[in-house]
């Protein structure tokens, strides 16, 4: 099984770190195909960097249409261009965020989530929401630790995601816990053992879920919203994004 | 008072009916800036379409703000791109559809929703739930006339929507109707009179709402996601829309 | 274009104040006709309030109607009568209450409320959950200034007030406020200023939203619940309000 | 025991109706104290009736308090004035509408109610939201009967009823019936055994929640939005209704 | 009348206690059989317990419908069982937690939950949500009484949950307390008016619920999932219980 | 990798034929384990049943944790006892309803789900409701299939399930399918294939999620209501369950 995992910002380092997270929860036979978006923002925090992600985002997917993957993986918490991938590719699309909310589901009766700066917040919110699991989560509690912190060592970025955790099982009482951002796919594990419960990343949520999808032969239903784009004109900058 | 409204698809005859529209509405004094988007899909139609037409509309946003405009309309029913454009503006911003589905919620108790094509309405029905006005809107009906279609004199879609209004009204008790599509604001008097049923046109709304925003020194808050976007590096085709 | 702005309750003083805010923003061409409740309590504070003042708040809509207003607003916060009023009325109505929350979804991601006494918490909040916006509302918070102390020059209550923004913005992350009684309209601009976020008014919310739906052509739909009242018998001391 | 019901309509064979079919399930010890409210509207149908039926409510409660009734029953459907009528009086109050829905929540897992014309069901749609019960109304249906057709034996009101309980059967799964208008009191008991159906009346499930409330001891709470009316002057045709 | 009462824990002098409230209340005529589970925990912590305690509460309610008895009360406050048991019976049943909420919502506007441990929260929550009540309730709040603590007259078990009464009027403005446990029946009076609010037992609310169904000639509905058991063989340790 | 598969009817053909569904989806690597209940109902249609598959149920459940298995699936689209499997449980636990919900929401905008008979229906609404995703399914429809006629091949089951998914394609929109039963799981692909949608079994998608949660190294939060049972007696015939 060949996977495919978009970090659909350019910043090469997360797509490695993401791509790690990836290959060590896969099954043995799966392959994970890892790209780094060639076009628009080095991190992605909030709406406008969020919407001039779509174009690299979708190059990517395209591409890896071409090269006959099963399965494509988002590997942005904000699940950026979910619903667009979604009716552009003919295999199944995974976002991190989502995954992980669907697996904190299975394992807590309320589960929190600890994400980077407060103005995250809304837009995981406004994703728990739409996709049904609001009323699954206890709170989104933002650490304000900025993306590009965890990719530095030097930082406390993660004393303070510990200590946001730690509030989320004693305020909130929740017990499961998600990380919110691709960045921190590699505490997931040392997290939850430091505090006793389980700690949910979406990188990882999301090859589970994506060979689950793969192995039950299942795929995007075209039939209502996640049809292929039509036929039309493109102009300008994007022309070459146009759909046959 | 300079009201810039932005067409995000590239047909140019779609931005001159929203902008007659809008004049039709406003008050003497306000000035209509009309524009087409300079790159991406010719007519918004689903999700792909929708993830492509942001960067125009963000660079048509940019050009606007540094002409010192007073509010911005977004004049796709989608609402495509609002909440990046509230990001980034200085000035306050509205969606056509969240401004159509507002005022009818002021003569409607319960309204219904004409759109075009089938796959438009879980678009719809996904910004309703976000503004929370789900609960007062009765159904969301396709009467699956393409957005080109209405370009088109030639066509019968005036009568498939006027057939679509008098099944809202009968079957799912809507007393106010909403116009899903800027394709359709020169529709919204005449059958209204036909029905005998409030029926509202975003372009229009949209003008009223902007102008009731200017007129009481209403900006979009910046304290929470609306901020304004953080400097960072974007690459590739997109470099040029790196926030300073 | 001639607005009618009923105050519910009898104190002349707030219908003076409101008729102020309602014209600093109202368009050169717009008229406001004031006018103060005949019958009922001097001030709408909870449930009994509100419902002896209903029959002042008719006869005031059925005047105006008799002199050919295009549309009427309600000058209390509570959006007292307004379904009734709908329906007495063939020019559009709106409430204070219901615009604020209206424009605050259009500047905010979430919008806070400050009003005057906890008892009116409870109403407020059945309003929003009724309109449909009580997802688009981060808090209802009470200021503990009762009505008619805003009457008073020499009270702390514009203190209180300010105090319960700074809370709503800090503690509830609200990037919009709405003040939550028609007696505070002067304050909103100063308050917008001194906080750094926008600060609705009810008032001048009520005003753009009435012109934005005349402008439109916009009046109440008759084809629901909003059907002119059936004639019939009324007896004893409302005898004179029987529909015809 | 002695409870208090009031009709807030002025026809007063609906209150005998309603008084003889709340004797009929009282315990032997309760006495029915039933009034007629003494001005307002001959029948409530809908937001007008509604509005000018309070006055003559309150000065019903208010007449009943001072004879030291145990519990108020409001026996109109649409439960006119509720609030209103809890913060009034010490004793508990009890609406037919709201009574008739929790039992029926208690007998059905989803319930079906059938009322009078189609301008009451969005009424009594927005009474289930408020007191949290529409998820359990598998769908509020009009029979297209007035009110004072079920006061007139030749008129085939019942027929219409019992048709539209058997479409709340087969088409709407509903497994209980609520009766939604006060004049159909006299009808449930027979519908019931006709569909094999528990058909729940108003009235008789008022008597058996104020019985169990007044058994408790319990009363409505004082603390929050049922407080006692604050001391104010009234003006005009309702200063007599100015709280001491 | 004959009201079945039935424990489904094993805890006969919690029955006993349960038993007292009912008569407390009941109307002269109304006799209370009571009974103890034969089978499974000694009390309901959680959902494990709460899985056993089915058959034992299968078997009381078998027994007892073969007695002819006119109604039962489930005496325990997570409503174990109350769907099992309203296909099984034909007499109505009410289960204590459901029967406080609904009173509760009779006399408050919003109203708190103080039950016994942090673990039986998010039972009653669901059960809330499932009964559409959920938006009634302010917060349900826990003492930390175990509840065999609420046996023994040596602990400060009293004391624990006045405390928390407390905090629910004064922080979450709970204008009504529903005990949630059957083991506080005896302390609902004193309570409230110890803390001046209306303070509901599920024991006694469910008998006056019992009695208003009896009364009203209402039975569980049989048309829907509440329609009796289909027979089919039970195999093992539970054979005896297959329906015939 | 082992995985216990539980069916908590007492029907091995059901168990078999559920096991050879997991086998066919499951990684190389994986061992399913299948055990089939060894008390309580041949088949579980509705909430008596249920309520009776409990014991039985827990009794599986502790056996392979005694064999140190690393998750449970509860082969029963109700998801019987999930909870409380969860709570005895170390391994995590998946039922099969909710897994065939997770991986719906993933390949589908807005699902459908076809199940047994009408009775069932309700269940499958809670659950939906308790786990979020009710906004997620477009409806849930019955095919009067009993349960055990599904393991007749005389029989025409498998025409009437497809013309119900015929019905949820084109009258409800959906754009993917669910079986609600395990006894369909025989079935899934064919039915996908014949009619252009996924459609997902729950068997299937609980083994995916199932070595997903191991994989990721994730178990049931134990801080909340998923606790172990607190030790105490258990009485009766049941005596043998009570938690040490």
């Amino acid at each position: 099984m060949r996977i495919h995992l978009v970090n659909p910002n350019t910043t090469a380092s997360m797509t490695e770190k993401a791509a790690a997270a990836a290959r060590a929860v896969a099954a043995p036979a799966t392959q994970i195909l890892a790209r780094t978006s060639t076009m628009g923002p080095a991190s992605i925090e909030g709406f406008y960097d969020d919407a001039l992600a779509l174009p690299g985002l979708m190059e990517a997917i395209a591409a890896a249409e071409g090269e006959g993957v099963d399965a494509h993986i988002i590997a942005c918490f904000d699940d950026t261009g979910l619903d667009a991938a979604r009716a552009l590719a003919h295999a199944p699309v995974v976002g991190i965020g989502e995954a992980a909310f669907h697996l904190a589901s299975l394992v807590g009766h309320s589960f929190g989530v600890v994400t980077t700066l407060r103005r995250s917040v809304p837009v995981i919110e406004a994703n728990l929401a739409r996709y049904g699991l609001a009323a699954r989560c206890a709170k989104v509690r933002a650490s304000e630790v900025a993306v590009l912190e965890l990719e530095d060592p030097a930082s406390d970025a993660r004393a303070r995601i510990s200590a946001e955790i730690g509030r989320a099982v004693a305020q909130d009482h929740a017990d499961a816990i998600v990380l919110g951002c691709a960045g921190m796919a590699d505490l997931a594990r040392a997290l939850g053992a430091e505090h006793g419960v389980p700690v949910v990343d979406g990188v990882a949520a999301a090859v589970g879920l994506a060979e689950a999808l793969v192995r039950a032969g299942l795929r995007t239903g075209k039939s209502g919203p996640y049809a292929a784009p039509r036929a039309k004109p493109y102009a300008g900058l994007l022309a070459g994004f146009s759909p046959r």
